[in-house]
């Protein structure tokens, strides 16, 4: 293999499939990067337990000048190569395989020699069949999943729950997470799968996924497979494994009929829950308390060791009972932002029972709904 | 106490003093900042057991537009404090201590109720004689430090190491740090001294103290005490203790006679440094090695497990004996980030004896050396 190549055009291939690459892992070869290439360009490989990333450079791409004197394949590893080629002194590298996998790195006056990995040692990516497809825009995509990934467990006592549940059928994409203590889901019209699926992703390869898009790509095909699914722009190929399981039924828990009614606009709403989670996260116990009166809204946080805070709230509009309900801030905070700077209500019940989220001028179907925590 | 002041202006202040405070104190009132309000202004301090910070806000400020209502003072736990302040919702707040120390701060709709020391309990700073004064640009201080403070030890062993030696005298100020394997001195010419002068100030004191200095300030005035020395601008107290005991002489280690001389331009230098010690640093020894022939100059660095890399060197001028010498190339590094984007001259007596870099075109009396590593 020879090859020479724009370093920054590299580069930014190499940083793509590095997301994938952890020096931590038990499998060697997965600690190094692969990079294939032949007559039609150069594909990068990256890859750890749940997911892998292959980038592809076509020869035709201008920016990268990829000069092909010889096809092959090589692994090297990737944070030491990744380090070599960013400090390099010139524009362009040649990167050429000697005898024995030595790998030779020139780049005007300076020359590195380093050791690579034979290439067939490198584990094989999953075939995919054209078959269970789905083709959605990249920016929807990216909604969605910042719009339901945080909301994911972090815990693996309830290993489905660290995932995203994806359901399509009847030309909607429903995509839900919840931790037990809150839950936000989002529904979106698609039209154009081929069969119904019905998937968990695990919430961290989703957020690794939103990232390794390019801003100059619009489109993303989801394939489905048997236990994996693949993410496919024409630059990059992204894997990640499912999780497996029976994703607990949502649906039941999100309630319709309320008994009180407050609309807020969300950054005034976010900077008070800020102010008012500095005090509860002194304190022992995480929480804020919001006070819906007829004339006055009012959140309130103690800490019996440090102080208290308390703040009468700027609202749009109040309807139904009064009301007194405490809850995690952070919860409410992560809700807030996943909103960004629009208008919301808050649908409450009573004290105990779960309230949500939702936009007011909107069609868009989102929901997000938190557990309140009891004080007494 | 009671006052109203600008939220910025304020924060802008207590960040200064908060670089004193560390939460990892053993003496629990230094984790609070202490405010002195008297009819003049406000006097925020900081303190830990190696620097003091006192900051003064006149009243005479105007983007403060400090109001004030009862003077006093108190001490509030730092870090919460400053979390606080930067939340609240308006440009302006009141602080008003009320009593048993209860502190209430508003601002808009916010009203935090947080709990204070008596400020009687705080530690009392240094007083300080007008005698033994020393006046120096700002800007000429901060040259000083960051010329010297980097070769300092990091390592306890030899306490006395860890600090910078200043010695006035003749109308001269010079300063040095060695951490034993590496020396870097700077000389200036000062002329307003009331006496001679020899102490080791503590190299994270300097740091400290480099990024504490206002941006509009041009003056420092440098007193001398017992164990302390303070840095005074007119807004700002920095008081360091002192390092106790005798600094080596560091002058006989300076060679004056060489055998091997080199220029380079730094930056040139530098990169080629970089791409050296990227397989340096993966090896078990961090050494690259410098090969002066009459018409080569080679850098070359070689790891057994890992590769090797080596590079002409684009340089200014050669003269003297042929060399080949091994160095570490993080002391390299920092003596070169040391002298900025200029030409320097290393100087070299043979492979195993300390060398020297200085600037060439400049009458700074600025000179670093580095001891060499045997290889073999």
């Amino acid at each position: 293999m020879k090859f020479t190549i724009n370093r920054n055009a590299f580069l930014e291939e190499l940083s793509i499939v590095q997301r994938a690459i952890s020096s931590k892992t038990t499998i060697p070869i997965l600690t190094g990067v692969k990079l294939v290439l032949t007559s039609e360009g150069l594909h990068l490989t990256g890859s750890n337990a749940d997911i892998s990333i292959e980038s592809y450079l076509p020869v035709s791409t201008e920016k990268a000048n990829l000069q092909i004197e010889e096809e092959g394949a090589i692994v090297l590893q990737s944070r030491f190569f990744g380090e070599i080629i960013r400090k390099l002194p010139e524009t362009t590298f040649t990167l050429e395989v000697m005898s024995q996998n030595q790998v030779k790195i020139t780049s005007g006056p300076a020359e590195f020699l380093v050791k690579g990995i034979d290439a067939d040692n490198y584990p094989h990516l999953p075939v995919v069949e054209a078959t269970n497809q789905l083709k959605i825009p990249i920016n929807v995509l990216k909604s969605i999943i910042s719009e339901t990934s945080f909301a994911v467990s972090l815990h693996e006592s309830r290993p489905i729950l660290t995932g995203v549940h994806f359901v399509f059928s009847n030309n909607e994409l429903l995509a839900v997470a919840t931790d037990s203590h809150r839950l936000s889901q989002r529904i979106i019209g698609v039209m154009n799968s081929e069969e119904d699926f019905d998937i968990i992703i695990p919430g961290k390869s989703l957020l690794e996924l939103s990232r390794s898009f390019k801003e100059n790509e619009e489109m993303v095909e989801i394939s489905i497979m048997e236990n994996q699914v693949l993410f496919k722009t024409p630059s990059m190929s992204f894997y990640s494994r499912l999780l497996e399981g029976k994703y607990p039924d949502t649906n039941r828990l999100i309630p319709t009929s309320f008994n009180t009614r407050i609309e807020f606009n969300v950054p005034t709403f976010l900077a008070a829950i800020e102010r008012a989670s500095l005090l509860s996260h002194e304190g022992r116990n995480n929480i804020v308390k919001l006070r819906i009166d007829e004339n006055e809204v009012m959140i309130h946080s103690n800490s019996p060791e440090i102080g208290n805070v308390q703040e009468e709230l700027d609202y749009k509009s109040v309807s139904g009972n009064p009301l007194e309900i405490a809850f995690n801030p952070d919860y409410m905070k992560d809700a807030l932002k996943a909103f960004g700077n629009i208008e919301i209500a808050l649908n409450f019940i009573e004290p105990l029972r779960p309230f949500t989220i939702v936009p007011i001028d909107s069609d868009e179907q989102f929901i997000q709904l938190i557990t309140p925590v009891r004080t007494n």
